[in-house]
């Protein structure tokens, strides 16, 4: 499979931006049209894990629907529609001697990804690797298997139908555990592993793989509301961070108040976050602040609430006494994600921008803003926090490299 | 020392250019004239190395003089005239909801070197580091651990003459090997790995770190005379890609050549790389070509030689029928280093820079110019043959990675 995909990556670094587009819309209408087999096999997927008593949130993850896969078609569609990162070329320069030398944008080769119960991560990750002239070795949940062998049946017939090799999307169509690890350690064959799914999920790869694989996808995420803060923009966007969708990785799960503003913006923000079913877990002092009437959407926050990710209705609070008592608590507890402040005073904006080391930092706006497709890119694999190579949200041009292309007429290095 | 240069890493992240280039040629200052320490530890160092039987070549490579010490710091002076990378905006945009989103370059964090011999690697590491914001971990060889330790010594005040903190270079003054290992692991500590030395240093570094490492300095470099080829300007630079420093990593190690110019071509080219002592290792078909006369210069190839880093006097040749023949051989043996096309064919040249899969790849030219300071970086930390994060000569700007800065007016997400 690994030779199969690399043989294939060497075909897709050359493919045109056209056949690309060609089987990526080829590939949208068999999502909007042909899915028969597609929402047969899903049906099979979901009756089965309900009867394994898989819980209603994930038996909705797995689930397809005719409309879904509109969606994803959607998607595929943008994808067409994004420039061609490939070929692109990123710097010239003539040197004194004569020498042209230039950096030109190269597919990294091929891209694994191990994921879990979300069908649309077969087709989503297949479609930005085709663009992006990548070969890709997919190995999704056991719980959705049929889903995506199907699936699988179907980016083939998109490729094939255009006379390219159905070898650039590979699928590991076995449930058996030990093929992920055999996958983790084909570092001579995948050029970048892509994991997609929970903490644990990420931290297993990053621990195991023998490649380089993208740490990411964990956001431990604060909003802090500053001395200087207009407090209605604060309790907008605290909410926003953390009500819009509290399952994803860029939601707030820390609020730090600055005690400045703690006895007015406080009870504000709390009761816009507890009207919306949010549960508080308060450090003493924002304790006191609330006081005893909001003792059941308020409870004690306990020592592991910071740096804790919480994807759901609650958030910890805390009161800081400085811009600096902020900064010291989000480099301790951050995971390099999405941080913000909310102020309307510049030297603590700028403060903030510098000091704070995260993939995204933020001035009086939503941290959920921290995305491929808001942040311009199209789209997106995932979100890194690590710093090598790409940081923040991937998209097409970060499943790329480069190379270096130097034309002569005969110099020599004296 | 993980820990004082994390520290340490977070104060030069905000240092000001001209307080990076005030240590940068202070410290040059010092290389040349405050240097009595560091020429009496080298000495030390050169003699026992020489009681203990390290060969020629090797003391050649410890040792330290006045003139080498101005060579060092000549080095560094460039680098305080180069652009100050840290800062730079790297994208800018303004989006539909009024968001404006910018990537903004910032420091790796702490870069550790392993390195062998050259103590001059203990100046060069840290120049680059500190003035692409980063602090440093450095352990160099045990036969120039005294050299090293009063290198580090100046180092440090260099920083601290300027009241910059000297935790920004640590140096592991201990021979034991275990704490390479140790190293290895510091994933929380070190953000990327520069290992510069022989293969075995290379290739142990990148199976071992936990963290990322820079894996390269290892080339099989290949140039291909085509069938088109001028055969003079071939001579010339199949000459200087092997002959003007053998022992680089971007030198010639095999030569192949077209069927069709092999008669007229490969005596030519024989001639003058054996007349500069170099040993021609041939497969049959260049054998022949060349003739029973040539058999003291010219001896068989054996499978080994395909593939092989020389680093000497040595090279392997080979004819091929086709540019196609000459592609696969590349691929089959070449180390994504460096590879050239000696051509007048403008189609062979275009294909062969599309197809060839290296860090560098030219017509018409020596391979001996990869280097960051021939391709315009300034200067290098070491040259990469992987492609996630650098490709390459790794300088400034390879050192660093970004971060996203969002401005907004209290923008939420719908």
């Amino acid at each position: 499979m690994g030779q199969a995909a690399q043989k294939a990556a060497r075909k897709l670094a050359r493919l045109s931006t056209e056949d690309k587009n060609q089987v990526l819309l080829n590939l949208a209408a068999l999502l909007r049209s042909d899915h028969a087999d597609v929402l047969a096999a899903n049906k099979k997927d979901y009756q089965e894990a309900k009867a394994d008593g898989l819980e209603e949130s994930m038996l909705d993850r797995l689930l397809l629907t005719s409309d879904r896969l509109n969606g994803i078609a959607d998607e595929i569609e943008r994808v067409a529609e994004l420039p061609d990162p490939i070929g692109e070329v990123i710097e010239t320069s003539s040197l004194p001697n004569g020498l042209i030398t230039s950096r030109r944008r190269v597919p990294l080769g091929v891209v694994g990804s191990i994921y879990e119960s979300r069908p649309n991560v077969t087709v989503d990750i297949f479609g930005l690797c085709l663009k992006s002239g990548n070969a890709c070795i997919l190995r999704g949940g056991k719980e959705t298997i049929r889903s995506n062998t199907a699936l699988h049946t179907m980016l083939r017939k998109a490729l094939g139908d255009f006379g390219i090799t159905t070898d650039a999307v590979q699928f590991v169509n076995n449930p058996d555990r030990a093929l992920v690890d055999a996958m983790l350690k084909m570092d001579s064959y995948i050029d970048l592993l892509v994991p997609r799914g929970g903490a644990s999920l990420v931290k297993y790869v990053a621990e195991n793989a023998t490649m380089p694989a993208v740490t990411g996808g964990i956001g431990v995420c604060h909003t802090y509301v500053d001395r200087s803060a207009n407090l209605n923009m604060a309790v907008e966007i605290v909410h926003n961070a953390k009500v819009r969708r509290p399952s994803i990785c860029n939601a707030l799960d820390t609020v730090l108040l600055h005690s400045e503003v703690a006895a007015v913006g406080l009870p504000m923000i709390a009761k816009e976050l507890t009207d919306s079913g949010v549960e508080l877990h308060c450090d003493n002092r924002a304790l006191s602040v609330l006081g005893p009437e909001s003792s059941e959407a308020a409870i004690p926050a306990n020592e592991d609430d910071w740096g804790r990710e919480f994807l759901s209705l609650t958030a910890a609070v805390k009161i800081v006494d400085s811009l600096d008592d902020a900064l010291e608590h989000i480099e301790t507890y951050g995971s390099g994600h999405s941080e913000a402040i909310i102020t309307e005073d510049d030297e603590a904006a700028t403060r903030f921008l510098d000091e704070v080391d995260a993939a995204a930092v933020y001035v009086n706006a939503s941290t959920q803003f921290t995305d491929g497709g808001q942040f311009g890119l199209g789209s997106e694999v995932g979100i890194s926090t690590q710093k090598f190579h790409a940081r923040g949200p991937m998209g097409l041009k970060e499943l790329t490299s480069y190379k270096w292309v130097i034309v002569g007429k005969g110099q020599i290095r004296p």
